[in-house]
């Protein structure tokens, strides 16, 4: 029951007595000055770089709607976003179920207020019984390993919630239904759902204790004495705000114990670079597969499966023309590509999975991904713009994101083209010598290409780490550039067959 | 019909002669030297300060696809995106006709790719007869005034015709669609479109005519042979944007003449600013009007109908505590609040408009503009931070906007909180004396309190040249705040109501 629960919450909150059975003089008093703090503090918050996300919850009359207008007062607007995630738009029902979490993330020295957020779905699909609790318990585990991620990336997450005891519920409800002057904040369910309040209670204590643990513990507050409930928020957003300042980047929660164990095999090695096929032999396959692939896509497209493609590879290994082979045979309407290049002053704003998120397709489409997420373990590991902890903990995280976006029901294929050095240096030269072809060899290229060794064991460790049954990595053979594109088209065909084939929707190779 | 238009045009495309019947080996050449001069000059681009547009249309059959496969194999598809417009998204349908265009406008120093763009629906409307003639004559008077808006602010909007003469296009078709080895480039719907040729040609010709004027002429290319059609294509993107990147900011086109007159008269003298309620008034006015408010804004969700509320008026004036009351009365669910600053890093690549279309609200939501696209008029015009062609064409394009806003069916007010400056002074001094409201008041607003007298001039400018019987300014005496916040109230219940009962829906005072 959640009264247990709420016993240990409320010795967080602490203050409870404190506030207890005040005059409207003395309130005020108190108010103000956590007020005048906190205005301080949140202006001294936009310098440090950490974002802030406030989950509001609560209990039915317990005043969520009136503690958002009080928020919005007391901090400055201007750094503050309100979400309420209601009636979930067409654009978030079609991507993955976090989609429209991530969209809501604040940027750094930000507030973000979440009317709800995650933990509103999985309260009502508890009470209808929409999911089993153990698949409750699975939604609430993946919810903590995404809290502790953006507490690791700085974030500060602030989680209330606002209670009412049976009694108190019942009291609230009397007053704003009251005949002779009815509130115009009575709701016509109130009562209907006053009177599941065991039920609600037991989901309730059950999703708060399993997702009570630091660094993102829930604070309960008694909400039945308004002015109580005013200065326990107050005072607890005061004290969290005012230490993420004091520390501004310095103290964040110590991360979280990587399970990073370096592969130590050398599965490139393994690739077959002598594979060729002809121009005659290329040429008629070339149609022929691309028809393949157009009609499959169109099928998908019918049958709302979105597909994600990442194409990563050695510089010149041919990832842009296979590529294009690819597009040329999808409809314009369906796709767009993805080009990922250093994150932009936007971007570097959020956690680095953020701009992924926001480029995921919806049903039906496709994201090609030209470079990706991938990046954390490859180019950021070798050229050390990661932390060794950073980007050791990225492949489980890229591993439940992936596992995400496969759950939604999308394919999703990563391609390496592998090609061999002695490949790529002559690659390397021809494009020096073709005018259009000049800007695309950089300084950079050369350099990147000094460092092989530490991308190659990069490379192998990120193949063994990430590749799973149901977001695979496919190593193409580059070397011969009609033999790799052929291969590429044909592994994206299969899958689809597989996906389109299994007749499965959503569910496909979960 | 569309021949006529064609000859004209195709004069701007010129070269067609000298690139017609080439060998293959003569195109490569030529192609080349042309993607080289584009790789440089769109690296170029970047530095500049202009954004580009380019419009992809044409007749089924021309090879649209596969153009935009060129163009983006041509260039860097980082600086590079393509937007199709396929199936209205319902965040799209719930929102202004251009909403989605907006949306898709390049940052400056990038290319935007529209396949159709705001032709495309033109097309279909004049095609079904979903659309009179006259209205899409109104139309297309809009999508000029907006691309020549866009241009005036830098942006560069290249508009491509891909022709096929009718027995060009079945000659097109027979091959796709042969027998012995079909491509798998036909569509089902193919022949149907052929056999409404003359229809398309005399719709397209009518609107290729009527919005084929500098700064954005059409450029016709026709696509029979698809050598010399990419051909000319490459050509006039080359010379095009290497006109752009020699000016880099320089050369623009010639703004539009303003009818900006100053209105000469002062309004602002004439609010009543002795109006006042007493605390007891207040109270329980207060209570009825958010109460009716309340219901009218669920009503009006129910009715999908959206309400924009714009908050304008002097430092210290209120604003902020009669949002407060407003939003008091609003499920947060509803409603957001838009807080303009000025312009982010993000925001200056774009138009001035560009972000208040970011956040128009969807169909039954309420968006409050704290501040807004009115900065152009007022803060952007008496500090000098737009020149006097700048703020002076604001007045229409501001009017031209709402315009598309109301015709969308969205409520829309506008408020100007006025206050002596003496009561200004008094408010001042109060907030340098309160610890939670002193960060409010900056050097900033001392400042501005010198400028009185421009500021003046301006607030009687805008609201005598923007307020309009369908996007009215409501002048709010704020001496009292008391009198202001129920003014406040009562007005936007007053607009609800008889948008709500005139039950004409999207159409309301249109």
């Amino acid at each position: 029951m959640i009264e247990d629960f709420l016993k240990a919450a409320l010795a967080l909150s602490q203050k409870e007595d404190h506030y207890r059975d005040l005059t409207r003089k003395k309130y005020e008093k108190l108010l103000n000055r956590m007020r005048s703090n906190l205005a301080k503090t949140q202006f001294r918050l936009q310098e440090s770089s950490r974002p802030v996300i406030l989950v509001i919850t609560g209990m039915d009359g317990a005043g969520k709607g009136e503690i958002i207008t009080l928020i919005n007062e007391w901090l400055d607007p201007r750094l503050l976003d309100t979400h309420s995630f209601w009636r979930l738009s067409e654009e978030a029902d079609q991507r993955p179920r976090y989609w429209r979490y991530w969209r809501a993330l604040p940027t750094r020295g930000h507030i973000s207020i979440w009317f709800g957020g995650w933990y509103e779905p999985l309260l009502m699909e508890g009470i209808s019984a929409a999911r089993s609790r153990s698949g409750l318990d699975d939604e609430m585990e993946h919810i903590r390993h995404q809290e502790r991620m953006l507490c690791e990336d700085g974030a500060l997450i602030l989680k209330f919630w606002f209670h009412l005891s049976k009694t108190e519920q019942r009291q609230r409800l009397e007053h704003l239904h009251r005949k002779d002057k009815p509130n115009w904040r009575a709701m016509e369910d109130d009562w209907s759902r006053h009177r599941i309040y065991p039920l609600m209670s037991e989901v309730t204590g059950h999703i708060l204790e399993r997702t009570s643990s630091p660094p993102t513990p829930w604070y309960a507050i008694p909400s039945a004495d308004r002015l109580q409930r005013n200065l326990m928020l107050a005072d607890i957003l005061d004290r969290s705000l005012e230490e993420v300042v004091r520390e501004k980047n310095g103290k964040r929660i110590p991360a979280s114990k990587s399970d990073y164990q370096p592969s130590g095999r050398n599965i490139l090695d393994k690739v077959d670079l002598t594979r060729a096929l002809s121009q005659d032999e290329y040429r008629s396959l070339l149609i022929e597969e691309q028809s393949r692939l157009h009609k499959l896509f169109w099928e998908a497209c019918r049958r709302e499966i979105s597909t994600i493609l990442v194409f990563e590879g050695w510089d010149a290994s041919g990832k842009g023309g296979a590529i294009r082979r690819v597009t040329a045979a999808i409809d314009p309407r369906l796709y767009r590509i993805v080009q990922t290049g250093p994150p932009t002053t936007e971007e570097h704003g959020y956690h680095y999975l953020w701009r992924f998120w926001r480029d995921l397709p919806r049903d039906g489409r496709i994201t090609i991904f030209d470079r990706s997420w991938y990046g954390r373990v490859l180019v950021e590991r070798v050229e050390g713009f990661a932390t060794t902890g950073e980007w050791q903990r990225a492949y489980s995280e890229i591993n439940r994101f992936e596992r995400e976006i496969r759950r939604h029901g999308t394919v999703l294929l990563k391609f390496w083209l592998h090609i061999s050095q002695d490949k790529q240096m002559q690659r390397f030269r021809s494009r020096q010598q073709t005018p259009h072809k000049q800007h695309k060899i950089t300084e950079e290229d050369w350099r990147n290409r000094e460092r092989w060794k530490d991308y190659e064991a990069a490379v192998n460790d990120m193949i063994a780490l990430t590749g799973t049954p149901g977001a695979p990595w496919t190593l193409i053979a580059g070397n011969n550039k009609r033999y790799a594109r052929i291969q590429t088209i044909r592994t994206i065909c299969r899958a689809l067959e597989t996906a389109l084939g299994s007749d499965q929707g959503r569910s496909v190779g979960d």
